[in-house]
C-alpha cells in the first residue's frame, strides 16, 4: 500500500489542510479531499512535516540494545578508534542488527531517509558493509539508506585500506568516505588522491569527515577544493562537520564558505555544542547545501544522542542562537527538505509531486514542535505507515 | 510529614541500600534499614541522587500556561529587553502565577533549590518581587528558592532602579544583581559603585550577569574583582554566565580564573551551545566554585528549556566535550551537590547528615540517567514526597 489520505493535517504548522498520497507521491493537498477505498489517517490538526533527514550518522557503531557502555577511553582521537575497534571484537558487535535497532529507533522518530557512514578497515573487511546492506535490504520501503565507503581507521597507514574501499564500491557502497587527510592519516596528497581516484573509477560522489579545525582544516578544503576543479567533480563532493568553516577569522571562513558555494559542496553538521561549527545562516546567505546529522550515538565514542533530528533541530538551533520562529523553520528545513537536497534528493517536501513522507508531530507550531521534540503521532514513507506514537511498527531485533 | 525510609536505592548508581531520612536530614544508610511506622518508599533498584539545584533562573520570566509565544524580537540586547517589558504589559503577566507554574514544573523534574533572579524596573517596580516571594512562601518545604534582585532593563540608565534594588533588599531579596556594567548600562563604575554599596547596607552577597565576552568581559571582570578586594567581599560576590572565562587566549582566561579562585567567585553556567563558557574542568581543576541553571525559558528571550536541571548536565558534558562516565558524573555533579556549594550550602550531598533530598532516576549508570533524562521517579524535599512520576504532587495554577 502506497497510496493514503491524511486529514485535518497543518502542514508546517500552517492551515488545517488533507494530504493524499498516491503511488507514493503527494497527489494533491486541499480541504475535503477523498478517496474511495483508500485508507485515511486523522491527524486531528497536528501539524505536518517532510520526512526527517539524518544526513550523517554511523548506523554500524551504536550498542544500542547492549548494557550501558562505561566510557573510559583516552583523551586522542587514535586512542578512540583503537578502542573502538577492540570493543567491537570484544563483543562480536553485529552490524546488521546493530544497524536495525538504530534504524528502526530512528523511524520512530520520522527519519525516512539515512545517509551512513560504514566502517572499512583491514580488522574486519567488509564485514561491517555487508551487514548494513542487509538491512537497507530488509528496510526497503521503510527508510532509505544511503551508504558511505568509510575508512574510520586510516588509509594510507593501513595499507590494504584502499583496496577495500574499491571493493566496497563494487559491492554497491554509494559514496567513497575519507577522514581528517592531515591529522588521521598524516598524508593529506596520499589520501585525497587515493579516495578521488575510487570515486572517479566508480563514477560516485565522496563524503569526507574533516574534524581538523582552524588552519589544518581550511588546509585540507584547500586541498579538496584543487581536487574538485582539477577533476570537474563539482557538486559530487561533500564535507562532514567542516569546523574549519566556522574558524572566527572572518576572511578565512569567508573564502572557505563562498569556495563551497562556488564548486557546490554540500556540508553536513551535527551541530556540537563543544565544536566551532559552519553557522547556518552564513551557508544559507552563501547559497551551500546544508544538512544535518545525528552522528554516532550510544557508542565507544561518547554517550550523547538518540537518533531524533527534531532533537537535532533543536541543538542546531541552539548552536546557531536561534530565537525567532523563522529561525527555527530555518533548523528544521536542515533538518528535512535542505538536507535531502544536500544528498541531491530535490523532491523531499510538502508539497505535489513531493515524496510521500510525512511526520505527524505535536505542538502549537514548528517552534514548539522542535523544542519539545514529543513522540511521533505518526511516520509515512512513501506513503506507507511505518511508525505511530514514537515507535516503529516493525520491531527492533 | 519530614520522616522517610527509601529502599533498594542506588546511590550515584552503586551498590543498593537504604537511604532513612530523619526530621528532614539524612540519618542513615546501609543495608536492611527498618522505621517503624515511618513512611516507606520502595526505590526498585533505581539510581539516587542529591536534590537537583538550578542555580540561575528568571521565575519572573516563563509563558508558561500561554500559547506558543512566536517570536519576532530584532537581533540586539536592548530589542529583547524593551520586548519583554511590552509583552509584560500586553499579556498582564502575574510574576506570582508564572513562578508557581515554573517552580512546580522543576519540581516534577526534581529541582529541590532555585536561584532566581527577579526583574525589578522602573515600569513594574517591586511587583514582580512580590509574586516571587508569595510563590516561596507557598512552596517552603516544597522547593528552597533564593531571591536576586535584579535590574534587567540597566541601572544607571533608568533613574530611580537603585532605589528599587534598595527597596527590594528591605523586602526580603537575598541577593543583589547586575548586568553587563559596560555593555548594558555604559557606567561600570556607576554601576558597579552602586550595586556593591546596596550589598554593603544590607550585609548581602551579590550575582552578577556578566554576558560580555572577550576583552571587555576580562574589564569587568577586573572592575568587579577590585571592588571585592576593596571591600573585602571574598565568596560574597558570584557571577553569572562569565563568558570571558572561556577566552581562547590562554594566559587571559587562566588569570581570570585563577583569581575567581584566590576571590572565591562562585560562577553560574548555562551551558549555551552557541557561547564561550567557563571550562568545567578548568573551574574545577582551579578550585572555582560552580554550579548550573536553566536560566529563563519559554518566554519572549527564547523558546529552548524546560527546567529540567538532568538534561541541563547533559548540555553541560555536550558543551564540555565530556564523554567518559567520570567525566558525566563531574556534570551532574554541579547541578547538584557542587551548584548547592556554590550557593553556600554545604549539606547536599547524599550522605549522613546532608539535607534529606533525594531524586530516583532511571538509568543503568549516572551517565544513562543525564543522557536519557527519563521522568524521574521521586522527588523528596527534606524527607517530603514532592513529585512522582515526572509530574509535582501540588497541581499547577
Ligand atoms: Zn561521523
Ligand atoms: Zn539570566
Amino acid at each position: 500500500m502506497t497510496d493514503l489520505l491524511i486529514t485535518n493535517a497543518r502542514p508546517m504548522g500552517g492551515a488545517k489542510t488533507d494530504i493524499l498520497i498516491k503511488n507514493g507521491r503527494i497527489a494533491e493537498m486541499g480541504e475535503n479531499l477523498t478517496a474511495d477505498g483508500m485508507a485515511v489517517e486523522d491527524a486531528g490538526g497536528r501539524i505536518a512535516i517532510p520526512g526527517l533527514v539524518d544526513a550523517h550518522t554511523h548506523l554500524d557503531k551504536s550498542l544500542l540494545g547492549y548494557p550501558w557502555y562505561v566510557n573510559t577511553v583516552g583523551p586522542r582521537l587514535i586512542d578512540k578508534i583503537d578502542n573502538e575497534r577492540a570493543v567491537k571484537r570484544e563483543y562480536g558487535l553485529d552490524a546488521h542488527v546493530q544497524s536495525m535497532r538504530q534504524s528502526l529507533q530512528s523511524v520512530g522518530y520520522g527519519t525516512t531517509l539515512i545517509r551512513t557512514h560504514v566502517d572499512i578497515d583491514t580488522d574486519q573487511g567488509l564485514i561491517a558493509l555487508e551487514g548494513v546492506m542487509e538491512t537497507r535490504r530488509q528496510l526497503a520501503g521503510v527508510v532509505e539508506i544511503e551508504i558511505v565507503a568509510f575508512p574510520q581507521s586510516g588509509l594510507m597507514r593501513r595499507p590494504g585500506t584502499a583496496e577495500l574501499l574499491d571493493k566496497a564500491m563494487q559491492m554497491g557502497a554509494d559514496l567513497v568516505g575519507g577522514l581528517d587527510p592531515c591529522g588521521m592519516d598524516r598524508d593529506p596528497k596520499g589520501h585525497l588522491d587515493t579516495i578521488f581516484a575510487i570515486a572517479e573509477k566508480h563514477g560516485k560522489g565522496i563524503d569526507i569527515h574533516l574534524h581538523e579545525g582552524g588552519e589544518l582544516g581550511a588546509f585540507s578544503m584547500e586541498m579538496i577544493f584543487e581536487r574538485i576543479r582539477a577533476m570537474g567533480m563539482q557538486g559530487k563532493v561533500a564535507v562532514s562537520h567542516a569546523f574549519c568553516l566556522g574558524l572566527p577569522d572572518w576572511n578565512v571562513s569567508q573564502a572557505l564558505i563562498d569556495t563551497c558555494a562556488e564548486l557546490d559542496i554540500p556540508i553536513f553538521t551535527t551541530a556540537p555544542p563543544s565544536r566551532e561549527v559552519p553557522s547556518l545562516k552564513r551557508l544559507h546567505a552563501a547559497g551551500v547545501r546544508f544538512g544535518a546529522g545525528v552522528d554516532g550515538f550510544r557508542d565507544t565514542w561518547g554517550p550523547y544522542g538518540n537518533g531524533d533530528m527534531l532533537e537535532r533541530a533543536m541543538l542546531l538551533g541552539m548552536k546557531n542562537n536561534l530565537r525567532r520562529d523563522d529561525e527555527l523553520a530555518m533548523a528544521l528545513d536542515v533538518c528535512t527538505t535542505g538536507g535531502a537536497l544536500a544528498m541531491d534528493r530535490s523532491a523531499h517536501a510538502l508539497e505535489v509531486g513531493g515524496r510521500g513522507d510525512v511526520v505527524l508531530v505535536e505542538g502549537e507550531s514548528v517552534g514548539e514542535a522542535i523544542v519539545t521534540h514529543q513522540p511521533r503521532k505518526l511516520v509515512v514513507t512513501a506513503g506507507n505507515i511505518v511508525a505511530r506514537d514514537g515507535a516503529s511498527l516493525r520491531a527492533r531485533p
